[in-house]
């Protein structure tokens, strides 16, 4: 059983369940931490936070928690409170619960980006903060599109500062653990920089593939409902909030534009490696393809076909070295 | 039950199994082919005519056709021959095959491109041809990654000559029809624009995104195994036969080209939402963002924001206005 990622200053931890667990924002994260927290028992008391009317109801007609409200002083006597909130609503959802912050609680967001929260545990100073990133979710959003299982075997990335006490880390570990996640700490900014490139960078493509099928050969839906399974999978997230997604990507900017220039440049290759002479005996318009090229032309598209299977083979090694520890990824 | 993207010319047609059905070629395509006409009795007999010895021994052990061997010969009698080898391999295939290919024969390719394949009839001119390429696969390659439902709802282009005997189409548009594909005739350039969109488009996405995650924070293979789903989505197809691959952007570069075009086309602008100042505010060498940005940051930022959400909706309205006519896409 030994995983070569999990995190080896935490390689064996215990949980005793929190007494009272507050989650703020009830979408399709928050609602899956809750699930689990039920199903596995991980807190006496569980309480949910939200601000709209609609999700609060859902809440109730799914049993997601024992106690549900839009009053910030829910929160009171909780000793761990999660922020399941979009990234730019969480300083100012902070704010609004500091004074009901009570001290000791271990208090974590579940954001993709830390740049630009640094300032988050200057507003909770009687608290603990320990953000905790768990790499899990779909395409759906809302309460009804979470799941008590989201998190098995996918991993929660957490973001302590420098010298926070480690019992508190140790607690959010073991909380994760509980909900089925592997674990591991990172620094904050080589998490945005990881979150860049595995997860934003895939949505930043897949949102951008589907403004490509407009003014087509034929219409965006036409061309979606005939195509194969692969326009689908690079598609999926594409269906994602645009506005979490708006926010995520604007709070993470610097390591996006990164990440899109690092995949700009290999489809700047692959582009080369295809657009590369000879044009005589290609296209449409060319000669039909049963009459032999010349031998410099065959020679040079053997060659340019030679450059692209490399290219293409050491791509396929790359993605089949994956080592399979995430199960139904 | 009406579909309003199956083929008006063929509204519903009935199917007489082949008296004797040829697959050249028992990779994927050849053996789902083979596996979905045993098991509908669409062939009174089975023939896979296949080069590579290893293949042709699990083509023995899967029980995959009736006959097999490596003997152009094999296809003689044959009232239906389909040929599934990759698409640089269809002309000297066919070459190989036409001594032997019966008088009335309705021969077909699966290639994923027509363009370079225009010479093919004029190979056989005892034979009638008609391409069919079904939109469908996975990452898997060789007989062992076929399947008897891989055709099942999704959909199968035909792409006839102008003038051909509308008998032959309607026997193919049968034949698929009893796959569990539905049908549509498309013009051989807009079958080839068509594939390039939505599918050879999110094959080179893939393969670039794998080859953008080396030289990274982290190996490769960690970034992969702590990602979430997203990743392995977006790069799912990178697993596809690279040899395969190359031949197939090789023939369609044209078409493929114009559709990297047209994706960088909308990457740029979002990398430009994105690029637009302030730098101040943001990244990780700015002041925290507990102290507030300056007005004219603000709305500028603010600004930003609505551009990028407006920019992200468009894409998910693309996305989830998708007719949903393939099940389990």
């Amino acid at each position: 059983m030994a995983n070569p990622h999990q995190d080896p200053a935490h390689p064996s931890v215990t949980f005793t369940p929190w007494r009272r667990l507050a989650v703020v924002g009830c979408g399709q994260m928050g609602s899956s931490i809750l699930r689990a927290a039920k199903l596995r028992s991980l807190a006496g008391t569980t309480v949910a936070l939200e601000h709209s009317g609609a999700v609060r109801k859902r809440v109730g007609e799914l049993h997601l928690a024992d106690e549900w409200g839009a009053d910030p002083s829910l929160v009171a006597g909780a000793d761990c409170i999660l922020l399941c909130v979009p990234v730019h609503q969480v300083l100012p959802v902070l704010a609004s619960l500091a004074p009901h912050v009570a001290p000791g609680a271990v208090v974590g967001d579940v954001a993709s980006v830390r740049c630009g929260l640094e300032g988050a545990p200057a507003l909770l100073p009687q608290a603990s903060y320990v953000p905790t990133h768990p790499m899990a979710g779909t395409e759906r959003s809302g309460p009804d599109g979470g799941s008590a299982t989201l998190f098995e075997g996918r991993w929660c990335l957490l973001t302590p500062q420098p010298g926070q006490n480690p019992q508190d880390v140790t607690r959010m570990v073991a909380f994760w653990r509980q909900c089925g996640a592997n674990t591991k700490v990172l620094a904050p900014n080589v998490h945005d920089q990881f979150c860049a490139l595995v997860s934003h960078l895939p949505h930043a493509l897949a949102y951008s593939l589907c403004r490509t099928l407009e003014g087509q050969c034929m219409s965006a839906a036409e061309l979606q409902a005939m195509a194969g399974p692969s326009l689908a999978s690079a598609t999926r997230v594409a269906a994602s909030d645009p506005a979490l997604w708006a926010g995520i990507l604007q709070a993470n900017r610097h390591a996006v534009l990164k990440a899109l220039d690092g995949f700009s440049a290999q489809l700047d290759t692959l582009r080369a490696l295809l657009a590369a002479k000879p044009e005589t005996q290609q296209g449409s318009g060319g000669a039909p393809s049963t009459s032999p090229p010349q031998a410099s032309t065959q020679a040079l598209l053997q060659a340019q076909g030679q450059a692209l299977l490399g290219w293409l083979e050491q791509a396929q090694a790359i993605k089949t070295n994956t080592p399979p520890t995430c199960p139904g990824s």
